[in-house]
């Protein structure tokens, strides 16, 4: 005797893209916490990265008085302000502050767990958001370019746990993304460009004419021309969307990880510097050292690796980093090449990596030779060095 | 600028009901695990309910020598034994022990969460499956009359924090479900009975003809008829099944809980007993209340009520337990009455209730008159003392 259980589950949200989302006449979030039908007053908490306190102290005032234009909007309890950066996914004491926040203020499943900040802090709250009640609607707000461009449109969220990256999380599409690019303007040179990184990476595998664009406007992205990362935003946003929703598989059931390129080296240099690389520029590197594997392997032409390499130096990035290399300064380190097999056993099953013949599309490769990867790493100390003279 | 996302999930999963599932000659559970395509060796870790352990005590070695008969299926750690019942998920120490086997096995997303157990311990470990690498594929195996006819078959899993039921959790169907009826006839008598209060329930919401059955077997059903108990498992799967799926709604978004009926009651009755009130029990005592007030309001003729209290009555429920009432015995406990605004808050919106003026269907108030719970509690007090004369 077997019942057949069999249902499907519709998802959809807008990524929105605004400025000054807080100022008293941008009513983008009003108009989006208004579409629960039969509910008068709609309720909210909102939670804010430290790091955006930083450089805006007042941004929790901000925020509370810009609600109390609006008597439809309920916020429920104070901003509450939450470490920024990997710190607050590394235990679980700032997930706990927003559980606690969510049980105080009697938030339930028709109320909204907003979070403004970097994509660390959309990634811990998304997973509060997720696991209270079974699931609270939430809305993000990422502040960064990584996270406007990346992780802050797609469906995922999680914190480290025994050490790992991401070893608990849960795939829950939000119930909205607000896109700000006034907070660009804020972020410090590094955190600027990071973000960067995921664009050439999405152009390289996806979208030659945009990786063209990038490479032409590679100058004025690093030197913070704000139009230019915005148009820069809004196609990773869409680049990205689109993969998740043509994927047919974006809750991630496969052992493909199509977004993934340059990523197994990326988070495992992260770990390797003690979280000093912030993720693009680990990205940067991971994108560099496998483009050189590319050409290694004779997948890729050597003079497409020099654009490559050529277009992320011109953003900003150094291509070169201790953590790549063992403690003679040229042998590849050891460690980073157990990368391999925690990128392997993150999703399971068979070991599978993006890789680039031409620029515009990527196809899988289930191994990858140490010695090439060695070589790879090499062969960037070369270009440094030439570089140098 | 607004991108929109779009994207549906499908879900299927199969609700299997067998004898013996751990015996060498059953091969239920490997014909299951086979399914993956491309992936030669299937790895499982296997989670089981310390209250079984006290019915068997040789079920890890069952458990492991049924495995090690098959090339195919690889046990990556011995069977990781959990505190039973709500105790298990009254804090995360439980959870916390099933994530460290995850993590110390290195099971994947193409590996198999198989828990074996009650209710409580199935949610517990459905939870910890839900969050481990952004969700593990998780079997069932259901050992209670009430999970293999409830919750087991269901889509939710969760643990207690705060002091709150469910307070964490997440909307994650199974990959299967394995009803083995034969853990049923190793249930103390409490346990056996208590899973029957769901099947009243589901039949007074959906399936008149099926109330009917249960009236004509309800001294088999409290008196160990292991084939009738069969049928009934079957048939509130079936129905519980067909909720989910055809309701449109399986993830709960909307404020209506349409299979709660006497569950606002239940949820806080179980709580003011300390636990010493199984679910299953609550919940007979939950619909004898719901039953009577519906009478108070005029929604249900006496004599439905009667039969159905009837009914409960011969399947072995007490109907009046002191955490009803207040001190002197007789009024209605004040707290039980606070059990309607957390039954609201859970999701959310409205406060639901679901109620029935007929038996096989059910509509919603989104008010209960307090004077009448009162009435309708001392209603069961007199049919108690009517039939102690």
């Amino acid at each position: 005797m077997v019942i057949k259980q069999k249902f499907s589950i519709d998802f959809q949200y807008e990524i929105i893209f605004t400025r000054n989302i807080f100022s008293p006449e941008n009513d983008t979030l009003i108009r989006l916490l208004q579409k629960t039908p039969g509910i008068p007053t709609t309720k909210v908490i909102v939670v804010v990265d430290q790091g955006l306190v930083g450089v805006d102290r007042g941004i929790s005032t901000t925020i509370e008085s810009y609600f109390s234009n609006y008597s439809q909007v309920q916020m429920l309890d104070l901003p509450l302000v939450v470490t920024g950066g990997e710190e607050s996914k590394n235990d679980t004491r700032e997930l706990v502050k927003v559980l606690e926040l969510i049980d105080r203020a009697k938030v339930d499943r028709h109320a909204y767990v907003i979070a403004v900040g970097g994509g660390s802090v959309l990634d811990m709250v998304g997973f509060a958001a997720a696991i209270a009640h079974r699931g609270i609607k939430h809305i993000r707000i990422p502040t960064t370019t990584l996270s406007q461009n990346d992780s802050g449109v797609g469906v995922k969220n999680g914190i480290n746990y025994f050490g790992k990256k991401n070893f608990l999380g849960t795939f829950a599409p939000p119930y909205a993304v607000v896109n700000d690019f006034l907070f660009l303007e804020s972020l410090d040179i590094r955190d600027w460009r990071a973000g960067t990184a995921e664009a050439v990476k999405v152009a390289l595998i996806k979208d030659k004419e945009f990786f063209n664009w990038i490479c032409n406007h590679a100058e004025q992205l690093s030197q913070r021309d704000l139009s230019c990362m915005e148009k820069l935003v809004i196609r990773c946003a869409e680049l990205h969307s689109e993969h998740i929703g043509g994927s047919n598989d974006p809750f991630e059931m496969g052992s493909s990880r199509p977004l993934d390129f340059g990523h197994w080296a990326a988070h495992k240099l992260e770990q390797l510097s003690g979280f000093e690389l912030r993720h693009g520029e680990a990205v940067a590197i991971g994108i560099a050292l496998d483009v050189c594997y590319a050409v290694q392997a004779g997948y890729l032409k050597q003079e497409l690796a020099d654009q490559i390499i050529d277009a992320l130096q011109k953003l900003g990035f150094r291509l070169v980093h201790p953590t790549v290399f063992g403690q003679d300064g040229v042998s590849i380190n050891p460690e980073l090449l157990k990368g391999l097999e925690e990128f392997r056993e993150h999703l399971g099953g068979q070991l599978t990596i993006p890789m680039i013949k031409e620029i515009g599309s990527k196809f899988d490769v289930h191994e990858m030779n140490p010695a090439w990867i060695e070589a790879a790493a090499q062969s960037l100390l070369q270009k440094k060095e030439a570089h140098a003279d």
